[in-house]
């Protein structure tokens, strides 16, 4: 089970900058506040945008496993090449979980080193050196026939992906002729939308994007589970590990809700005491991937422009990435000296799996204490001083503590900051599952990309970015 | 040439979000701080602690082209693998330079493919799976015989970095003998300290880690350009870019010069406008390593704790990665819609080596816009876009465009953020080339690592992190 520590958070610790620990006491608004935004997510739950708080249980489950075990199952051991054609939410649970879970060689191994699995590339960008780099590897190594696109995209018309489809369609026509099918599984709506016509029309296996889950809360869906169970990913372990959490989340007491407490410390400490910004640290490179899908999932759920009785607040708090012990050598310094504006949360792994000694015999005598030990106990060592010196220095922290990185334990992770999104969601009183601040973008790049229709859009970023001198 | 275009930057863009373009007119305070610190870095420049300066002039260009590339030369060849042992310093730049310059496959390609030249592990973390499974690979794909091992420390007392070490001497020992020291190039301190007297007694070849060029400084030292050479890169072209940097930002005249224009814009907007959250968001993959080794530059050189008239400031800016366009399903609708606190920098690219066409043939109308056109195409508008969405809701932004990324283009990039850094250091009044903060953190992992000497630190933690009941 997944403990969250958040001592370092309070005043008796941090001083000023941590919040005053009366206001988490039975009677205290943090409880209220719990009991309240558990009642709330209990009403609302399993209906419009909150249906991904089901995935976890039946029927969904159930009925996700069997599809996705199934579509797995037919194309095991003939596929040395998976390649997602998905971005944001259709690409970064899949390279989180693959990065939590799999080796991090994983794609420089044997298929044989593999299990038979394939090798996985997540082709989230449309950086025409990266796609077609990735895209020769896999027609050289492999070939074309033996190499699976799982395209993600519930409407189909979103233009990175929509584009790479493309692509692909047509080089496995060219490579493949009609069989080229057989290479291909969208995950797409399972009744309307753009790609949901393509695929019929071209007779693709699909799996569904499941109504009422958004792209940031789509992880534990097929759009996450199928490239997972085609690596060798537990599935189902997953989902248990969520369901677990998901229970302890919907605990009206706010010190056994994780969720509640995290959403409330990092609310108030982002709105009250001056820490917008929210720093996930894991000290564990596999828990790194999982730092770049909470910042999708914090910064679009919550950073919303709101109307407060006529006047314009720009909520939301900034996510922001780090890797420790590496990024001790990069951002402590800032992080203890600079402006007191976050709060750090570190991920602290009990057991990696294996472990490796340092061999003494080197009799060096200023690194002669690392004899004898391991790299898993500097590296908690690392964790453990770091936080001390940010407490000395103030800065408020908090540790959520993975017994060891399996997926039981990356599925309670998942639910908790799901959760964790949607209390701080209403606590903000913003719509946690809209973006539309990305609409006037995708506007303009039609406009730029000649879509018929999008003329004015293009007009208006000509008229705003005309050149000036102001360049050198 | 790289060119900066800084209009968005201005008030006529964003409002009062941006600068008032007159401040930059001759005659005003822009001018004056270009000419005061152009003439500031001259007097010092070469000396101290920014000798770093001149590593892209004679003599040190010369003396290290001529070790690296012969160092590089007695080993063409025999190594399948080259392991870079470092952190920080010792090995961001490392990363962003391969990255950058070799294909995002390099590791997955056969021997052939590559040239003959190594896969590059840059190891820059302890964290035991990660390490473990890396040197695992090694051991079975090509082995240790042909695993070249690149230990950069200039004082060798590094913990991360002496702990790899001695388990990678002792586990070459034990394959390979007394040969094992054909196997390690040590980048280290010429004169002194522990690594210097380890490679003595052992026997290894070194590289020198300049004197007064520090870590985060030290990418176009033997540092970075070793492993560069090593897989193929041209270190020449490199140190050329820099140069020809190097002339424009020692330039008095404010629009002549990006580095100060840069450090001017992100200082005062940093400082007067409320932005201390400084984004690199480059829309090519390949500069993605960037804008972690600008994380380093930015955060560690400018994050300081300073006494201004008996007042104390945490000076500094949070720096903060992005990558194009990926992010824009991810951080955008905060960057816009989210606190106005950040300064976003674009890096754009003119030709990316190569292009992918978007194929016709598919019809589908919703998406048929797309036709036709480039990824290249595609990616620039979609930058295009962002931009002016960001300009649209007053967030100030600029950006850095390269014509191609090719190594000279690299070299201009690292030099005018350095010069930059220098700039805005002496701006801010602090000392860019310390880091006195990750003091507390190296004692305390002494202390709970149980170094002797290093008691009392231990008990400052046990007393600091003492369990507390606000855990669950």
């Amino acid at each position: 089970m997944l403990t969250l520590d958040y001592a370092n958070c309070l005043a008796d610790r941090v001083g000023p900058h941590g919040l005053d620990p009366a206001r988490l006491q039975p009677g205290a608004e943090g409880h209220a506040a719990c009991a309240h935004l558990t009642g709330l997510l209990a009403r609302s739950r399993g209906s419009g945008w909150e249906r991904w708080r089901e995935l976890p249980f039946d029927p969904m489950r159930s009925s996700h496993l069997a599809a996705v075990h199934a579509a797995a199952e037919r194309r095991r051991g003939r596929f040395d090449n998976l390649v997602v054609l998905g971005i944001g939410g259709s690409a970064l649970g899949n390279s989180a979980l693959q990065c939590a879970l799999r080796p991090p060689t994983w794609n420089l191994l044997s298929t044989d080193e593999r299990g038979g699995r394939p090798r996985l590339f997540v082709l989230d960008n449309v950086d025409p050196a990266h796609v077609g780099a990735t895209l020769d590897f896999c027609a050289a190594h492999g070939g074309l026939e033996r190499t699976l696109f799982n395209v993600v995209s519930k409407s189909g018309e979103t233009a990175e992906t929509a584009a790479q489809f493309m692509i692909v369609r047509a080089m496995l026509a060219d490579a493949l002729g009609p069989r080229a099918r057989e290479n291909v599984v969208a995950i797409t709506d399972p009744e309307r939308g753009t790609m949901r016509a393509i695929c019929d029309a071209e007779g693709y296996d699909t799996l569904p994007v499941p109504e009422g889950v958004g792209g940031r809360f789509s992880v534990l869906s097929p759009v996450g589970l199928f490239s997972a169970v085609m690596c060798g990913i537990d599935a189902a372990a997953l989902l248990d590990g969520a369901a677990d959490m998901d229970r302890r989340c919907s605990d009206p007491d706010l010190p056994k809700n994780p969720a509640a407490m995290l959403a409330f410390l990092l609310v108030e400490l982002g709105t009250r005491k001056g820490k917008p910004n929210h720093v996930l640290m894991p000290y564990c490179n596999a828990l790194y991937g999982f730092a770049d899908w909470f910042r999708q999932l914090w910064a679009e759920s919550l950073g919303k422009r709101v109307d407060r009785q006529g006047e314009e607040v720009f909520a939301g708090f900034t996510p922001i990435k780090a890797l420790g012990a590496t990024d001790q050598h990069s951002q402590i310094q800032l992080y203890r000296e600079g402006p007191n504006d976050k709060v750090i949360g570190f991920l602290e792994v009990g057991d990696f799996g294996r472990d490796v000694p340092i061999p003494a015999g080197l009799g060096v005598e200023a690194i002669a204490y690392l004899e004898g030990k391991t790299l898993g106990t500097l590296l908690n060592a690392e964790k453990r001083a770091t936080e001390y010196a940010l407490v000395e220095s103030q800065r408020p922290n908090f540790t959520i503590r993975f017994p060891c990185v399996d997926e039981r334990h990356v599925g309670e992770f998942i639910c908790l900051w799901e959760v964790a999104t949607a209390y701080a969601g209403l606590m903000l009183n913003v719509d946690a599952y809209d973006q539309p601040a990305v609409e006037t973008g995708k506007q303009a790049t039609f406009g730029l990309m000649g879509r018929a229709g999008y003329e004015k859009h293009l007009r208006r970023v000509e008229a705003a970015l005309v050149e000036t001198p102001h360049k050198m």
